[in-house]
């Protein structure tokens, strides 16, 4: 017997849940990509995606996904030789450090590993140590997918303008954009990298970099920057389909341009409370699920460095792997898998799973996912702390 | 601030969640209606639907909602000044008895108020007293939408058989066929009715009624049975158009076919005993909130005599409306009002809701409905009983 | 090998093409029937709906086809025994008074045949032999779909008064309705029957019945009025549930609601004028392929009484049948089934057929029609005339 | 007054018309992309794709557009510095050329203008001249968009065997993958690339790599091959995300299962042969237009030369832009712009335009273009001659 039979809710880290409004604009026929509606349509994309992001510069779009905005990002920040310091807590922070790599780049890489947020001393002393200023970047994810660990951007600005070198600062948000607050101008941010299948809540396959006037002028030359990934052309286009370097992507444009309402109408620090409430009441339930059983925890300890949209934890192996399975088949909740990206070969994998409150995502979406969560460790006699449910609903309550 | 942006869950008692299967099934161009695969399709609606009930009789389809199935049932059953014996246990009892006399047949009325199930003794007694067997039918709901008190139409059949009494028994599903057990043929029933948007999880738009061959053999000739009525051609058509009187529901075709799909993967006794399960979660929420808090309370006392598929309950005026709203403004989810049909000015309407937990309804959906519920009380501090999500999750682990 | 493998055209007299607006339109979750927006957007239907008709009276909805349309006006018009005067120029005409006939009213039929006009004199005549003003209203269809014969109502009118009877008049609209010229109050109409599945562009599904205050008063209290099918709480609600005596149609409400914006947004009479020319393409065909061919000719002499929306057409058996199925199976082009309803077993069923021209057409899929059908007979070596397809382009690039 | 309002029909040459069963596929909300039924349908993608391009080797899937196929072709194919060949017979074989040349290749163009084929003589000879076998690859349309011109690629084999050159040959099919005959293993083809917008009849945002055994081996180690664009992973995965460098386009997904479907219901050898027909219908009516009218013609002379997806044409300036114009407004379709790639200030610009017979496309949608193509011409005056629409149709009667 199963208890799944209904909506099924997908509780991973990206994609996240598509709203139904979304589906609904993708649901057309291709249109004109020569004149006409579209035209204009994308027109309005610009500015929108300007203010999620918090900036007033530029932005590229591309068709791909979050890698491909690494590699783009890469490829207009650097030149062949060039040399990136990448601050890493978590998988992917270590991936973006690998694309570099793998294009050419020179790569330092300052790994904390994937339950500490950055230590800005070491970033500042790296900086320091590095005279030449042969550094052309500091990399830095925003919230890391993998450990949920949040990076303090700010901090790191003022690491660097400490240290007062002058290298540029990108940011990897593809995990954090339109669920934690993030203000690319205010904190100093030259490059910005997302994707939008997650707190943008469409489909995957689009990719965007916002970079600032002082990096396209930096940038201005980098010899990666091959004519798919060139950002130039695509921020500032003299013909409409220099925008994508080809074909529109039009049934992502509808249904981006939905989202983009979407977060428009709710209000863009009113998407930010959400999520921040939302990954307050999942942060009570695990406190509770943990006293006193310390096999359950979070990730990540300080809930200052925790991530809005995603929670990392651990059950202690193979009670999460068993648990997720049980959410997905009884219940109708899919969970995330554990820290890293695929299934892995190592016992430990069982023990990690994350809880995703990213995007589309309510009260009830969220509360559910955590009333499954505790009847599965109930069915599978996972051992688990008391009132877990009455403390989030408590944060709810609060919140709301 | 609100909590509400996500995916919005309406545990109304119909019309329910859409699953989006049959949405998509529905998103189809119109077919030729006079030849090719449609014909093929609505062929295999009929065995299924007969399954759905129980019973190897007949069954028609109308274009019309639940009250256009109580007219056609009325038509086909009745001559004009026949005679019907109505059980009421709520709202809609006392609706198909209004439209069988509107229709000009004589209606005898078992009234038990809206909180307390039928007894049996007195149907046994009013069909003793009839001693010229003038009552041709006993009609009765299985659920009542409005109380959500459930009929025992076994007991029902045996008091009949009793009295010895040779009516015909017609049972109303409309909020029960595809949630709560029903064994049409097992019980004796001679015609049940019931719509599409409630357990069979399709818009609005259809409704059914199924009746044995002693129905079909003793209302022939019906005068009621004007052509939109009549059951005879769309059970037994000779020409496809006759199932509908005219123009096929060719939308509406596409989604029954994809929700009957969905029953028959899942498994009739696997629906009903989700829905059964789901219910429980609800109860024991319910008897958590109201222990030491009269004010709150289910309407129906004891569980046999509940539906599986809705739970009325009282809360004490006005905390059921601002509860309602809370939940729907703040945490996307909307409940249904209470036990009567329409927003009155009886202040007392503002102490009722009912919780849907129908159709395409699982533990997520269930469990978080129940959350955010609790979450309403607490922050509209409505005084309630601890633990309710606590012995919901109990319920649905060890019913997973 | 075909050519049938892309977007198909059904190109028969309803259901018609529903517009991919109506389609995404109608895709949404079930929305909350008690509160909210779904009450805002019917009130918003009536007036468009009277627009329409071409009205300032009542309309009421209805859950049902065109033969639900039919009773319902049955049921409103007519008490037991009443006299109905029926025009008949087709197969619609006369199951409208068969409905009526099978609800217990007296039926006096003035059937025409299946390709002759209604002729106003003999009608006249009928209405003034009935001096005792038995016939309480007279019934015609403005269009026959069936036969594509359009009655001139005007001209109908004109003979009820010179005879100085008090009968009101009821026109089925079902096929002309938002395709062909009509003002049912300038031309002193009482009662107008219509569909929601062809000139409407939404699914099959609703019908609907516009009165005017004067039919409202003279028929209070028929007894066939029954709760399903009385005009009145429908026009007149005093809760929302009575709109359509219980649930409403949610999806097709949304449906209705595009298509009626479509329609607003192009203009009542340049639709009417898009048809209009359509038409015409269609007739020029037919001339041109009829010259000198007696055998291929349209059902209706007369351009002034063929219908807009549908052409009803002769071959030959069996070349039609051979037609249509080489059109939908080689070439994506479905068409209508000659004279009658449904497949017969007379030969001569084979010689006829019926091109739709009706709601969501454009010349493009008109005069690919028309280009597909000329290809079909010059595959099958069906003897016709040549210039069919410049005649028809003729008539649209003048019209267009 | 416009007879446009109906179902539009895009006949540009990409993006073209999405079936609607597509369409459907892609309404879905966000699958699981670790565990489930995704990975297994992915699984059945790579088979269907090969079967597509008529070859046993390898296939890399990108998210992107046709220009990331070029590019991603190239950056395995090249390393900074080796050389290509390049045939251009229009914009998007020098557009091809730029992107390699941007890229650090060094680049040969051999450009035959737009209207002529390629010389195969010429590429023979300066493949014998490359005696030191500096050019690692010959880079051709097979057609090109612009032009809609076909190359011979069976003689373009048989040109470079016969100078005895080892470069790889690879072939963009972006304008001609499902519509022409194309078979990339019997015709010697390394190298294959296509998107999914145009015979794939998927919303455009994937592009594929075909490559040969001896392509992989040869290619290994290109150190322009970038992760993203790396089609090694891509093709032979370890784990899932492999398969496009992080997340998956899932939506799109849903959509290239549904399409292949289709083609291999149909069958490929059907596919081109129907699209082979449809063009001959264009041909035909171009051929009647253009008698006694030297200022109407189609771009190329050769039918053997001609593509089978896009008919490249001139009608004199302003004339094209005119009559585009008129068959969008007035009659619902909408043909492509001339031969380059975006408005242009030239006013030659105005006489050319593009008619689409691409993808899903059938009988009814070609013969409907045509013939509104002929009533704008007549609309707008201008000179043609006559029995093009006849024309057409006799090879849609001989074709089916």
């Amino acid at each position: 017997m199963s208890l799944a039979h209904g909506r099924p809710y997908l509780a991973i880290p990206g994609p996240s849940v598509i709203p139904d409004r979304v589906l609904r604009a993708m649901h057309q026929g291709s249109p004109n990509i020569y004149e006409g509606h579209l035209i204009e349509m994308v027109a309005g994309l610009f500015p929108d995606l300007r203010v999620v992001a918090g900036t007033t510069g530029h932005v590229a779009m591309y068709i791909g996904n979050g890698h491909a905005g690494w590699e783009a990002a890469n490829a207009n920040l650097f030149s062949r030789g060039d040399k990136a310091l990448v601050l890493a807590v978590g998988q992917f922070g270590l991936s973006w450090a690998n694309s570099a790599r793998a294009m050419g780049i020179e790569v330092e890489v300052l790994d904390f590993g994937k339950s500490t947020p950055a230590d800005m001393g070491q970033v500042e002393a790296a900086l320091r140590a590095d005279t030449g200023h042969k550094i052309k970047a500091v990399l830095t994810t925003h919230v890391d997918t993998a450990s949920s660990i949040k990076t303090d951007i700010p901090a790191l600005r003022k690491a660097m303008d400490a240290a007062g070198h002058p290298a540029l600062l990108a940011v990897d948000c593809i995990a954090s954009l339109g669920c934690d607050e993030y203000r690319m101008d205010d904190w100093g941010v030259d490059v910005t990298v997302a994707a939008c299948q997650k707190g943008l809540m469409t489909p995957p396959g689009m990719a965007f970099v916002w970079f600032s006037e002082a990096a396209r002028q930096r940038c201005a030359g980098s010899d990666l920057a091959s004519p798919y990934w060139a950002w130039g052309p695509r921020a500032e286009p003299t013909e409409f389909w220099q925008i994508w370097d080809g074909t529109a992507p039009t049934s992502h444009l509808y249904g981006l341009r939905a989202a983009l309402d979407m977060i428009r109408e709710e209000g863009l620090p009113q998407v930010w409370a959400r999520h921040r409430v939302l990954a307050g009441a999942v942060w009570a339930a695990f406190d509770a699920w943990g006293a006193g059983n310390p096999a359950i925890g979070m990730n990540v300890a300080d809930p200052a460095h925790r991530g809005w949209s995603v929670t990392a934890a651990r059950l202690g192996a193979p009670h999460a792997t068993r648990l997720r399975e049980w959410c997905e088949t009884k219940a109708g909740v899919t969970l995330g898998i554990g820290l890293g990206m695929a299934p892995s070969t190592d016992p430990a994998y069982h023990g990690f799973l994350r809880v995703a409150h990213m995007g589309h995502v309510n009260a009830h979406m969220t509360l559910g996912a955590l009333a499954v969560m505790e009847a599965g460790m109930v069915a599978l006699e996972i051992p688990h702390g008391p009132g877990a449910l009455a403390a989030a609903t408590q944060v709810v309550a609060k919140g709301a």
